[in-house]
């Protein structure tokens, strides 16, 4: 039962393993490390433990990361400015802007400032556009990609396989949904207004649930021997962390299931140190 | 039989006329009139036809267009130059560059220079990526557009069906399931390496095929009852036109299905109109 379990961690150390080799050959070569900036409005706990995690990651990697906090009334110039500070720094590699920004800052016009060549978890549309045409020298989303990373680490072809998203947000069901239909797999698209959820669900070969609601995928979604992949994270209400799918009911038929915690979570980080070294690469 | 025809041709006389009526409304107000510029390069026969076509719905509509003709040998140069001017120009409303584009002009550059205020037909990634992330105030390409206007006029709800689009062109085939996914249709999207083609299509609610392959739906691709939307523009050896879909063998058990010559085809040209009004408001 055991094999069964598509952990997240060695997918991420051998991610891991690899930037570091890369970041070491080219340090060796020229003395260049990539940084990162992220961009933090306020205190959100959401975005200090992504943020404590991102910056252990890339310092594992050799990857400097560096914080601008911002307050969380910060107005629109504010934050456009220091966006636009980070863009002209040739010392910066990489931005990461935390999301969702607050009320008062409007998303749809800062999106369009952050350098595409520096934005490394795609929220630029010049890199949104690129993902929908499959061009591949943009940056896409870091948890989709976790997705596509943990598919190929455990030898799973998507190819004309029937898969099954779950979700159509943008930060995951839409561009994952594009991306695995790039790489030739024949995806339908699942969300709330969907009938007959569960007889879609147990028609596929890779059932994917990015929908955000606690132990939602029971038994009956998931066809015997299909692999299930689990993006979402819920808390109960003791704050116990559980996936959108109902592990132990599903385990036993599933023919490979990631875990929450410890599966897709696991593998955003290196995600994201693997596309700031793209962008470092794409300075060279 | 005849009622299940979904033709294309009330669907346009219904927009048109919708289009006059507000053109009209502006010209009365404000002595204003859009205008449409089209970009070709040499005389390429589908571009001439469809200049031709769109030529004559803009007059209809009361639109002006003019054409702006490229030697087949263009440059780089010469082409953004052009479409610079276009750009800069307060008298052209709308701007439409035939594609594809000749070899020697790199589509990849072009797109990012032509104003998405004035790219009449999703040619820019800003406006590719207003269709992805839902937002209404870009512009969406003409063609998946005839599709929902089709579907809209015919009183066929997409909401929680099971749709399913064979092809994934970034002409039709992507931007309609996202398009038909952000209006709470459930999207299957198959392609060449789908396997089990005939069967996923046979368990849809609505057919839609993009492939541009001759009669390539058969009837056993159709559940009966099953909306049909053919898409595709072929010829046979002789000169013939015929859609992806054998509609002489289908025709029976659809529900609906729309006919080639005379189906998606007759709508284009008139959301080509109805997005230069778009363009034309925005600018008042």
């Amino acid at each position: 039962m055991e094999n069964k379990v598509l952990k997240g961690k060695p997918v991420a150390d051998k991610l891991t393993e690899k930037i570091i080799s890369e970041i070491e050959d080219i340090f060796g070569n020229t003395g260049k490390r990539p940084t990162l900036a992220m961009v933090r409005v306020g205190n959100r706990e959401d975005d200090l433990s992504y943020q404590r995690a991102a910056s252990n990651r890339c310092k594992k990697c050799g990857i400097d990361a560096v914080v601008v906090e911002l307050d969380e009334k910060c107005s629109m110039d504010e934050y456009i400015d220091s966006l636009e500070k980070l863009n002209g720094d040739t010392s910066v590699t990489a931005i990461l802007c935390f999301r969702p920004l607050p009320k008062g800052l409007d998303e749809d016009v800062i999106k369009n400032i952050i350098s595409p060549e520096k934005d490394v978890d795609c929220f630029s549309p010049i890199n949104l556009a690129k993902l929908f045409s499959g061009e591949k020298d943009g940056f896409v989303p870091c948890t989709p990609m976790g997705v596509v990373e943990i598919l190929d680490f455990y030898g799973i072809d998507v190819e004309g396989k029937n898969v099954v998203v779950i979700g159509r947000s943008m930060v995951v069901g839409k561009p994952l949904s594009i991306m695995l239909t790039n790489r030739n797999a024949t995806v339908t698209i699942c969300h709330s207004k969907s009938k007959n959820l569960s007889e879609i669900c147990s028609k596929s070969d890779i059932l994917i649930s990015c929908i955000g609601a606690g132990r939602f995928v029971k038994k009956e979604f998931v066809r015997e021997g299909a692999i299930v992949i689990d993006v979402g994270i819920n808390f109960d209400e003791d704050g116990n962390m559980m996936g959108d799918v109902d592990y132990d009911e599903v385990l036993e038929q599933s023919g490979g299931i990631t875990p929450v915690p410890g599966g897709v979570g696991a593998v955003t980080t290196s995600i994201l140190a693997s596309q700031v070294l793209k962008a470092f690469k794409n300075t060279l």
